[in-house]
């Protein structure tokens, strides 16, 4: 898949007269520049610059480079409104002193600036906020201040969080079997998990990620949540929520962490069964409106209008940044505490590290997940939501630091950009702790 | 069409156990109301409550009262951005007396009132504006404050203004032909058009709205922009641009008003062309940002990215009475000219009513199309933009009033709810100026 991509990108940019010295490497961020390449540039736009969801070429690369901002034109979405309410303020704080910062990126040894982090790992947008002012905001690639970008895997802290909310408020029993609230998962791997493994994702499923492999499960769970009407001959299951009932057990529950995005679906199907709405609706009502969010974000969804829950958020940078925010804050919006103080500090205290250990993210020395977030267990309490080709809500609580940001970097695996992008918001916090960016005590 | 809709409406209607006493009437407003049918509620809808735009059920009545408030969640969108600015307030004016007001409906002799009026006619949406503040704002159906409805032909009319606008600011000739903007049509009907005859629908095009002939050209215009993957063996155009070339000459060009959907979608290509901006872009950049909109809004596209000019848009009714403030008053929005009065002032003049009258609206006598807008040349100097199924913006300049509506009349054509609102439009015009919701003079 990603190779395929890269070769076809070569293939394209080469006809397009652009030489590239060197066949293996895929094209840098300004080679891969959407603008640059004009993706669906022109009226009409010629065969060469269309870019489709029905053939696949939306997630290619660079097309990607363009598809991660325009999801809402490649499918159907539903809104995750805003409301009516009025919108939080974001005060700025001009930092120009950041640009100049310098880290070492994993694995090397020269030191590499903050602007040049951008380009390396295929940044689409940045947003820092310190005591909750915002002392950096930067657009690349497609991507606008007022554009939507895809959240993918960042979709699931949303999610973890609204589980741990409903817990919280009594709806939903942390110890309690999925098979309570959906007698459809039954007979699925799912029945018997609890929703609390469901959360730290220790449940005992088959689920493979592994998009090199055609029979990875995530392949039907695509063809599954894929809206377009299904080919004639087609077998499999036609929903997301039809698919979750046919995953099979592996493993015990409660045994070790897997990262596996049906985990989340299956907590969507479960909220939506203990409040009646979908989590678009949810999220909408308990987040996106008490936020005070500058946009409506959207939700794509399968055929029978269920949203995508493992990854199927869009929103805007400022707002993730507001959403960092929240949590940095304990849960409180301004005065208002939109989420109780007890939610997050359970979702910062983290899971089990020596059960993250065992799935092997070797960059994640000490790391665990909770409630569908990344807790680094660092000195600094930062904890993460992290969602493919570089998606990801940095939160340091010591460091009073929020750093939102999206990317389209060509590698799905976030081991691909970690190596530029962690150490980075580490000298980050080291320098705003020491008083780089002089700001009031907020 | 719409008996076939109303057929599987009632054996729907009867597979649920609700007796309805007579067959060949639609339901009613109560019976069609979409929370009562339950469209796609539950988690999953069950297969009787789905609603699909693969198989048309989407548009078939009483579906199509759910659909018209989630087009996005039916086919892909592209966002009209509000931009970051400002949202313009709209203050309120409570006016209880409105209720009762009461109008007779043209064709009865029994008088109604303004509340029951919406029942009548399907509204599912309604904002009166007087001197600028929301005197009424109410929601039926499946539309919320914080929704967005279909605007269907409406959208003509912001394509109207914004061509209108574009010839003032010399980005476009008024007399100059379509082939100078857009040769690729040169081979078709619309060619040898001017841009005024586009604006006014005087073109001799070959072009029926007949939805009850399979060979209308409506049909093959819907089969291109149909966003779906075209079946197998489809042989015809495959975006709104290809299918704009095919169109074939009918009559001459300015010698009568021919209400016909394909004017739009030229004009949108012709803009294009002139601005390198598609149509929703262009909505944004002119309109929506400098309205304060306080949503997005958004457009439906074909498999290509083209914005549907001819009947796309979707948008909150309260920025649909936002754009009506703007009309009234004559392009300003608050202390700032968005649109030069002197566009205004030519859009108000009105068109040659001798050629709108040979287009046969009975109901219409003494009106006239021009820039996209239906004049009513009445005392008022009243004027409207329209769309099936009962979308109306309604501007009464001498009553200081704005009405913006939306609907979902089992009935297209607006003869089948003119009866119902157009007096109902004038009663409230001449309560306002008789001071029937006394307000401050604004």
């Amino acid at each position: 898949m990603r190779y395929a991509g890269i070769k076809r990108g070569l293939l394209v940019g080469l006809s397009l007269g652009w030489a590239l010295s060197v066949a293996a490497v895929p094209l840098s961020a300004e080679d891969s520049d959407p603008a640059r390449w004009g993706w669906m540039q022109g009226s009409p736009p010629p065969p060469e610059k269309r870019i489709s969801f029905a053939d696949g070429s939306y997630f290619q690369f660079p097309q990607m480079r363009w598809s991660v901002a325009h999801f809402r034109q490649l499918m159907p979405t539903v809104q995750v409104a805003r409301g009516t309410g009025p919108i939080q303020p974001l005060a700025s704080h001009s930092c120009a002193a950041l640009d100049a910062l310098t880290f070492v990126p994993w694995g090397q040894s020269e030191p590499m600036t903050w602007a040049e982090s951008m380009r390396a790992n295929y940044t689409d947008g940045i947003a820092v906020l310190h005591r909750g002012r915002l002392i950096d905001e930067r657009y690349f690639g497609a991507l606008t201040a007022e554009g939507q970008h895809a959240a993918m895997s960042v979709t699931k802290s949303f999610m973890g969080l609204l589980g741990a909310l409903l817990i919280e408020e009594g709806l939903l029993d942390a110890e309690r079997q999925v098979v309570e609230y959906v007698p459809e998962l039954g007979a699925s791997a799912f029945g018997s998990a609890t929703i609390a493994q469901l959360l730290d994702m220790t449940t005992g499923i088959r689920f493979s990620e592994d998009y090199a492999d055609p029979n990875a499960e995530v392949w039907a769970h695509a063809a599954a949540g894929n809206p377009l009407p299904k080919p004639a001959d087609y077998v499999g299951p036609r929903s997301y929520f039809e698919f979750l009932q046919t995953v099979q057990p592996e493993g015990e529950h409660g045994a070790a962490f897997h990262y596996r995005t049906a985990n989340t679906d299956a907590l969507g199907w479960v909220m939506t069964r203990a409040t009646g709405q979908n989590v678009a609706q949810l999220l909408s009502e308990r987040i996106w409106q008490p936020l005070g969010a500058e946009q409506d974000a959207y939700m794509t969804v399968d055929s029978w209008g269920t949203p995508f829950a493992g990854g199927g958020l869009n929103l805007s940078l400022r707002d993730l940044a507001r959403f960092g925010e929240l949590l940095r804050q304990n849960g409180r919006v301004g005065e208002q505490q939109v989420i109780p103080a007890a939610v997050i500090a359970d979702l910062r205290t983290g899971g089990d590290q020596a059960q993250f250990a065992q799935a092997g993210y070797s960059q994640l020395e000490g790391w665990s997940y909770h409630q569908m977030w990344w807790i680094t267990h660092n000195a600094h309490g930062a904890f993460m939501a992290r969602g493919v080709h570089g998606q990801a809500l940095y939160i340091d609580p010591t460091a009073e630091m929020v750093i939102a940001r999206f990317g389209s970097h060509p590698v799905a695996a976030n081991a691909a950009n970690d190596a530029t992008s962690l150490p980075a918001y580490q000298a980050l916090a080291t320098f705003l702790l020491e008083g780089g960016c002089a700001l009031p005590e907020g």
